[in-house]
Order: C-alpha cells, then sequence, then structure tokens
C-alpha cells in the first residue's frame, strides 16, 4: 500500500454509493496515497441511462451493469463492501454499516435518488418507476403480460385498457418509454398475435408543462413531440394527474377532468434524494431542500464538515447559476471526479478552486433514427442526434463487452425490429381483469368525457 | 388457413408445453393442414442446458430463452396461449384452462420435469435446483453472496462455511455446477476480494453412485473426475445426503456419517415427473412410474387414447430397450417431431413404424478446455470435447442472435476470465451467519469426523 506519509496510516475514504459519482470518485483515486472503501448495496454498477431499455426487452439487466469488484479489481487501494449504511457518526468520522463502523477521514455520499410520487405513495403500486433492475424487470413484466392478456380477453372494454399504456412525465425518461413501447407494439409485435391487432394499442404520455422534455431548447421539443406523435404516441401537454388507483389514471387538463383506463400506468415523473440526505441531515444538521437533496458548498462539502463530500444526484449545488445542477450522470461523474482531486491535492497541502461543471448538452433519443440532442450552440434532430445518441452510450458504458454486446443487440434489433429480451419472469401471471364496469375507459363509447385525440 | 378437407374444420392440435418436445412438434407442424394451439405458463422457451451458466454468472437469461410468439410468428397456423392447464377433459376433447375449455382433435401433453427431493420436499429450501429462470437467478444470488458474505465474516469457522459450496448429484449438471464455480473460485474472482482468499473455497461435488456421470462409459467418467479434481473440485462418490438442514448437509458413505457445514448447497439429484403426469393419470387412468412419469406407447401415444400424446421428460417410453430413455432435450426434440410427422400421416391416411429414438451421444463440460463427449464408438475427452461441446449447444440454440451473442460471451469470458452477469438481484442480503456454534463445520477443528481431502 502506497503512502505519502510514511509516519501516518494512509487517508482512509469512504464512498458510499457505487452510481456514476462514487464510482468515478473511486476511479479518479486509484493512484491517489489513500486507501479506498466503496460501499454499496448492490454488487454491481447500473447504467441507469439505459434502464429503459430492460424494461422494453431490449437488453437483459447483465448487458448494463458491471459488477463492481470486476471494475475496481485493478485498484489495489480499493476495497469493494456489499452493505446498506444505517448511520453517520461524523464527530466519530465513522460510517455505521448493521453492526459495523468503518472509519474514514474523508467520507463521500453518493447514495442518489429515488422516484417520488409527491406525497401519492399509494401511487407506487400501480404505476411503478424505473430505478433499479427490479424496478426494470417488473415493468417488463407489466408491458407483455397486457399484450398477453389482452390476446385472451374477449370483452372488447377490458381489451382496450390491456392495450392502453399511461406513461405519466414528459421528461427523457417518459419519451424513451412511450417511443420504445410505441415500437413494440406498431412493429415488433405486429406478427405475433392472432387474436389482437397490436397496433391498436394506445400509447399515452401525460406531461404537466406545457412542452415534453422541458430541459430542451423549445424547438426540440416541438422536433420530439412532433416524432412521438409520427410514432404513433398520444402526446397530452398541460396534463396534471391528480389520481391513481387500481387501472384508473385520472387527469385534469385545464377545467376538464378525465378518466382513462389503463392497466399498464407507467411512473416517469419525479424523484427525490435517497434517504441518506435525512440521516446526514440528522447526524450534521445539513439543510436539505424540498426535493430531500443535500445543500452542498461550492467545493461540493457539507457546512461544517469540510471532509463530508455529497454528490451526484443526492446533492444540491446552486453555485453555478443559482438553480441546482440536473440529476444526470454526467453531472455526478464530473463531482465524483471533481472531489477525487480535491482529495489528493489536499493531501499535497494545495486547495482546489470551486466545482464547476462543464455540460456537454443534453440527448434523448425517441425510437428508431430519432433522437433530439441539445449542445448549446449546435442541435441535431433525426438520425444524426440518433447516431450521436448511440456512439455516446456506448461510449460511456464501463466496460468493453458490455459496449459490445450492446452494440451487436442494437444492430440486431435495427435489422430485424426484433426484442428477444422480452421475458415475463418474477411473479405470477395476474388473474384476468378485474376491471369493473361502472368505471370509464379511455375512449371507449362508454367514456364519460372520452380524451381526445 | 389451409385445410386438406374442405367441408371440415381444420384439424385441431393442442400442444401444451414449449419445451423442447413441445416447440419442436409445433415447428414441424408449420406445413401441416392443421391449426395448432400451443400453451405454456411462460411466454418463452428455456434453452435448459445452458442454465448452469445463468446459475454461475456466465450468461443472462434472455441469452438462452426464446420468445414463443416470435419463434413461431411465421406458422400462420399456431396461436401462442400463456396459461397454466388445470385439467383434461379426455372424453370432451377439452383441455381445460382457468375458465376457459380449448377443444383439440390431437393432444400432445410436454410438461417436462421438475427437480425432485426423494420426498424430503423440505430440503428445497436449503439446497435449491436447477430448472427454470427464477432458479438458477437464486442460484446465482445465493453464490456471489457467499463471496461477499464470507468477505465481511471475521469468525474463520462461518467463514469456512460461507466458503464451502456442495453440489448434490453428480450428473452433467452437477458437474457442470461444479466445474463451473471452480472456475468462479480459483480464477474469475481471485483478485477482486481484499480479506478474503477466494482460492481457499471447497467445492464438493457429492454423487451416491460409484461414479460421476452415470450415463457415460466408465472411462469418460473417470476422465471427468480427474478433470474436475485438477480443476480443485472434491470430488466424492459412493456419497449418499441423508439430511439437508439450514447449512449443515449429512452425508453417509459406508458406514461413516459425516456432517458438512456450507451455506450454499445446490441440488443437482433428482426429478420427477410434473404435475400434468397427475392430472393425465386421473383423467385417462393411464398408468405413471415411480418418478411420476406416463408410460407411453410404442407411438408415443397414452392406453385407449390414441389422440393423446405424451412427450419429452414426461414420457416414459421403455419400448426401445426396456429401460426409459433418458430426460434430454435430443430425446424430447425426436418425440415431438416424430409425433408432428404421425399427425400428417395419419391424416393422410398413412400410418407410421413405432418411434425409435436415434442417440447421437452424450456430452458433459466440466471447464475451461474440458469436456468429455460419448458418442458411442468415438469417445473425446479434453479441448476436442470441449470444442464440440460449444458448437453442438451453438448449433442447437433456438434464434441466430441467441448463438451470437452466447458465442460473443463465451469468447470474452474465454479470453479475459471474467463473468460480467454476476448480478445478485431479487430478494435482499440475507443476515450475518446463524450458524449455531453447537454445529459442527467441514473440515475444521470442532468437526466430529470431518470429510478427508
Amino acid at each position: 500500500m502506497e503512502n505519502s506519509c510514511l509516519d501516518q496510516p494512509p487517508h482512509q475514504v469512504v464512498i458510499v454509493g457505487g452510481g456514476f459519482g462514487g464510482l468515478y470518485a473511486a476511479k479518479a483515486l486509484a493512484k491517489a496515497p489513500v486507501n479506498v472503501t466503496l460501499i454499496d448495496k448492490r454488487n454491481f454498477h447500473l447504467f441507469q441511462p439505459l434502464l429503459y431499455q430492460v424494461a422494453t426487452g431490449n437488453l437483459s439487466p447483465a448487458d448494463i451493469s458491471s459488477p463492481l469488484r470486476s471494475v475496481l479489481s485493478k485498484n489495489k487501494n480499493t476495497q469493494v463492501l456489499l452493505g446498506s449504511v444505517n448511520n453517520i457518526d461524523p464527530q466519530g468520522q465513522k460510517v455505521i454499516l448493521g453492526d459495523e463502523a468503518i472509519p474514514y477521514d474523508t467520507l463521500i455520499v453518493a447514495t442518489g435518488a429515488k422516484h417520488s410520487y409527491f406525497g401519492k405513495d399509494e401511487w407506487e403500486e400501480f404505476a411503478p418507476g424505473l430505478k433499479t433492475v427490479e424496478d426494470a424487470i417488473e415493468m417488463r413484466r407489466r408491458i407483455f403480460t397486457a399484450f398477453e392478456a389482452a390476446e385472451k380477453e374477449t370483452d372488447p372494454v377490458k381489451r382496450r385498457a390491456w392495450l392502453t399504456f399511461v406513461i405519466v412525465g414528459g421528461g427523457p425518461t417518459g419519451v424513451e418509454l412511450a417511443g420504445a413501447i410505441a415500437e413494440l407494439a406498431y412493429q415488433t409485435l405486429k406478427e405475433d398475435f392472432r387474436k389482437i391487432d397490436t397496433s391498436e394499442a394506445r400509447i399515452l404520455l401525460l406531461e404537466g408543462m406545457d412542452r415534453i422534455l422541458p430541459p430542451f431548447s423549445p424547438d426540440l421539443s416541438q422536433t420530439a413531440e412532433k416524432s412521438l406523435k409520427e410514432l404513433g404516441v398520444i402526446v397530452q401537454t398541460k396534463t396534471l394527474v391528480t389520481n391513481i388507483e387500481n387501472d384508473i389514471v385520472t387527469i385534469k387538463q385545464g377545467d376538464g377532468v378525465r378518466e382513462i383506463a389503463s392497466k399498464t400506468i407507467l411512473w416517469a415523473a419525479g424523484v427525490k434524494a435517497s434517504p441518506m440526505g435525512k440521516v446526514l441531515a440528522e447526524s450534521t444538521n445539513v439543510e436539505l431542500d424540498r426535493a430531500g437533496r443535500v445543500i452542498v458548498e461550492s467545493d461540493l462539502s457539507i457546512k461544517g464538515y469540510s471532509n463530508i463530500f455529497v454528490i451526484g444526484d443526492l446533492a444540491n449545488f446552486s453555485h453555478q447559476d443559482g438553480k441546482p445542477l440536473p440529476g444526470v450522470a454526467p453531472v455526478a461523474k464530473q463531482e465524483g471526479e471533481y472531489v477525487a482531486t480535491l482529495i489528493e491535492q489536499k493531501l499535497k497541502g494545495n486547495i482546489l478552486p470551486a466545482f464547476n461543471y462543464i455540460s456537454r448538452g443534453s440527448l434523448a433519443i425517441i425510437g428508431r433514427n430519432l433522437a433530439v440532442v441539445d449542445l448549446g450552440l449546435i442541435k441535431l434532430r433525426g438520425f444524426f442526434a440518433w447516431l450521436f445518441w448511440l456512439l455516446v452510450h456506448i461510449y460511456f458504458l464501463i466496460e468493453f463487452k458490455n459496449k459490445l454486446i450492446v452494440i451487436i443487440q442494437w444492430a440486431w434489433n435495427y435489422a430485424t425490429h426484433n426484442r428477444g429480451a422480452r421475458l415475463i419472469t418474477g411473479e405470477e401471471l395476474p388473474t384476468p381483469t378485474k376491471l369493473d364496469d361502472s368505471h370509464t375507459y379511455y375512449d371507449s363509447p362508454n367514456s364519460r368525457q372520452p380524451v381526445k385525440v
């Protein structure tokens, strides 16, 4: 073990969380004269930007996951620990893991975010979100089970509810899910069923604001909306979801309140910080924002503790233009690398200027040959945006083997329109639809106020 | 819909089960003047011979699964139905599926086998078997969690139990699992841990008979045993498992009774017929053998019902040399194709000679560059057997994309010794070992009768 201060034990860095922030921090510390312990609940790093492709049967979980131990096996100053942190003792400089206490000199907290139902946690059962491998497998189960159940259903109103897919939230994840389900229904599965015509499926994308993809420029939002509509997605902006219960989404559009009968409701609307934010607030009195994120200083440390850093989706860094940085992979990655450099320089007695995020733009894929890319000055759409999106995602996948496998799967799917990973696994098949006939159904003759499309 | 008898509705063939037997029967009926309905509980065909590679983190479930609808989408006379058959009405010629009755003119039952604990079903909790995707993911979770738990365990005796892997059953699946776990422990994971030395792991393969791989010739069994030992596997033949409970396997070797402390016990010892055998026996009075398999006539139909066929692992076909045919993929495939031909010929007024299985040999892989192949006259071992095993498995994988992906994964793993699909998913991490100190531990100083190795 290398050590620059020969008389002292090496500086201990503990990183909690192996997402983009934590993993890039650990990688950047590979040659620093420190010992690193990376703690994660899971034994793998998950490439979340491609999780929607697992949910829609395009890729397998392992294609976008990298075992943390194998990614870091060459970093001899680093150990990986599988476990869940329950508490932090900032005075004693310890992280509490079950009945174990792990000492640290510097702590980096990078536990990310989970989806948020804006206080309506009871919606989760009916409208799962997409943050973990298990979430993706559950979404995949629901999407493919819906087509199977429609094939068996003889009541046309209930069959319609099985073939109605509602995606709540018009950010990149919602747009990507809607585009992928449209491709499934209108292309991939077209030949596979005998009793239903999958092209009768309705895919609704609901967004509260006046345009989808709010982080993009308005003209790119418009392009994306037009492309989605050409794919067959029904895009509804200025649409607030006021209730979700068994198979029914209630929406508010202006003064009108409507109900949509759907057996497959997917949540892509909001995130909140992981519970570690609260743990930190209780132990260090650090301030949290409304989404539960930790307000960090300009060097990503927290107030009063220059040796505790919070990075990635858990951090609220507002020193750049007053607004918090978005919860995306490039922010987490740059923050992780910044903190690693800061630690290394600090050990040498140097200081670093404040963290400065360099945005390289926003990307969202809509479907085959269709994406939007906003690089600030340069804006791409259509085929070139799509190619750019593919290359960027391949480039940032952690392991070479995953890059190779994903390229082949994509090339195959592109050539054949097929998707091989559409396994229905996990729970049993649902029992036949339990929709109550007193409910209104989307766009059915009985709807009280059918949504116009 | 083509139909040879213009005045009648087409002949209805119902196939229950989409494994090798059912799928190959459906494929062989593609051009026959019949309507085919294939019913399966799952929406995919699973290539079971490679399931152990999912269990050991080498492949993803989707790599060895093919959506039944997509495999059969070009067969316009075939429909796929997702569902579980509860009963059969042989007089009314109907299959009962929930509250639906599906009429048939000819019925093919191919629901396979599941693992059997020889009446000790309580062992399943401690020693899972390997038949489904979920089984494989559970095995994978246990195997990789064991290394993680060992890394955290400070008590050397308990750590030893975490690093002891017991595989019960020395048939092909047991041999393949033992070889793969040995490669994991002694090669793949070698650099990944900091506190444990994974090469201290013990992998025990227990077999009741006097040699492993009983279906092979004795000299090939010997080669396999030698190769496994060189890989580091502890092979124990003439060893009966008399009890399995929480973390303890009790074995009987001659007159000696010994206990082995192990946190990871994997079952590869026995199979029994799926419950459809019993359903058939109750509705048709057909005879079952001791393993619950249906005794079939020489044309694979059942006594008294010339329009009901049973094929694959569910069938006991003993007309060839008095012994039932083994429960392997080639038998199921040939039986499925035979019944398809028989149905087609019968509709033309022709009859077919009795079914005759043409064995093309037995294969088992042990590890890198190591396999045994018994083709009767030709026996291969070592590198050429290994190459032959790879080619045969690639050849029989159902879809071209799966062939491609599996080739790449294998080439990658071969070149790098790495395994990417070692995700621990599903249930939470187990709580720290609950081993009671009063138990004896394998090969520990406190063992009453440690197994000599």
